[in-house]
């Protein structure tokens, strides 16, 4: 997902998916496919917000936030999502690792301005 | 926490903390800190594993793993860890959210080798 800086929440609970990846070589189409999943993601009903960095290395992890399992479910079936899931498979991915969690509690903090 | 590269996690269910943060300008000791954080925290009493990425713009992830709510609690206590705490707070970070998540299920992909 292209999203950049940090998600807006609301009050847990509300779900987590964590996607730790480990890139191929070169974008083969994958920078503009990532735009393209954010953009659909965020359409899906019960998105919440999604956070992404990628290390120059290769690593990177995405975090996605969802109301519920249901709404999980719904966004990984989705038609052109599934395409892409399979060129990922395909082109893009060397590993990758994908948790579910249920978010209990969460806290913030920020700096006072100076 | 300075490990990088994916972490290798048991079945769940187990816990997530999902620290995202805004770094300020400069070092200011932060990486020596980072450094000896997860030297800490991997020895602590249910440390499961960490994945960290921090983007040039000042963006970071840090995905700790860990057994149970408990080990989170007791590491969040550990005293060398609350001094970082408040120095994180005083020179290192304009914003972090922590939110603390149970890991319900998990599945990973890896491509086949050539």
């Amino acid at each position: 997902m292209g999203t950049s800086g940090m998600a807006q929440t609301p009050r847990p609970p509300y779900y987590a998916v964590i996607f730790t990846s480990i890139r191929t070589p070169g974008d083969q189409g994958y920078a503009e496919t990532s735009d393209r999943m954010a953009e659909l993601a965020s359409a899906q009903a019960g998105f919440l917000g999604a956070e992404s960095v990628r290390a120059p290395d290769g690593f990177g992890m995405t975090v996605c936030y969802w109301e519920s399992a249901e709404a999980i479910a719904a966004w990984k079936a989705q038609a052109e999502h599934l395409i892409a899931q399979q060129r990922g498979k395909r082109d893009w991915y060397e590993h990758y690792e994908v948790r579910v969690a249920r978010v209990e509690r969460a806290y913030s903090w920020t700096a006072p301005t100076p």
